[in-house]
């Protein structure tokens, strides 16, 4: 199968914390199999993501990234494809089916999110400028709905083996078994 | 159509206001009716979410609630059904047919999306207790893939009529235009 890697662009220590490990999450539990980070070198935030994969298994990767513009450039040497979400591109819809045959006949998706300001190059960089709606919302939705349109809803029952903990679903309440 | 109205819990001003920020306007891009937020009274937020149905359009309404509970039981005596969407729930491929039959039966929906810390009770006020995936993620994640299965991606082509701006889908660069 290939791969499907997220990277985020320009993160900012505390300011968006949050959001990027949304985002980096969000690619773990929707099938991506690596995240990369670039901006200011956050390894707090990175190790958090790392110990939610021990908890909870699979094999996602995060890394930081000193160059992104180098990532951009082997990954397109290396024959793979670049998406960049942004709200200005060309509606999911219109565009799902291209991707989508492309990935499943082996090109390696890289996946890129913007932080506040996208270098206007990224538009002419990437592969595909894709949007979820045209509407301003969120990177995490826009994410999510890309890696579930590109998946068509299979990611959502994957098995994320070799944890420690596992949710076993309810009508009501919770509970998690612990994996020895 | 049935309405569909997502509520916030637990809100903290500054710490939550970019993801309730981004929970509110995946809701609007994802096809919900309104917004309602609870915990801290945030003016700022919910102002910021209006400029922006000011200028992209639509009728998505947002308002601050003061009791919860009230909402909660006061949709229910309406005969509205009541989703609480948390990681250890049912995953959303194994209930979501059951839903959208509902919903599509003239039920309006509250979608509820916690906080940091949910109160228990939550799990057995609610009629469906959803995940998406059983994984931690993001409640901005499962909100919009929640939205999207619910209405099968048509929200994805929705227009949003009288807003002052208008994206024009490009392959390569931005393209907005206004409309007077």
């Amino acid at each position: 199968m290939s791969r499907i890697v997220v990277l985020r662009l320009g993160h900012r220590i505390i300011r968006d914390q949050r959001l990027t490990t949304h985002v980096l999450l969000t690619a773990r539990a929707y099938g991506a199999d690596e995240g990369l980070v670039a901006g200011e070198r956050d390894d707090e935030l990175l190790n958090g993501v790392r110990r939610v994969v021990e908890n909870w298994g699979g094999e996602f990767k995060v890394n930081y990234v000193e160059d992104w513009r180098k990532v951009l450039r082997d990954w397109r040497e290396r024959g793979g494809k670049i998406i960049h979400l942004t709200m200005y591109g060309i509606n999911l819809p219109d565009i799902i089916d291209e991707v989508r045959s492309l990935w499943r006949s082996g090109r390696d998706l890289l996946i890129v999110v913007g932080g506040k300001k996208v270098p206007g190059e990224l538009y002419s960089i990437a592969d595909y400028n894709i949007a979820v709606t045209n509407q301003p919302h969120s990177e995490v939705a826009a994410l999510a709905t890309f890696l579930d349109w590109l998946q068509e809803g299979e990611e959502l029952r994957r098995e994320f083996k070799g944890g420690k903990l596992k949710i076993i679903p309810q009508r009501r309440g919770k509970r998690v078994v612990r994996i020895d």
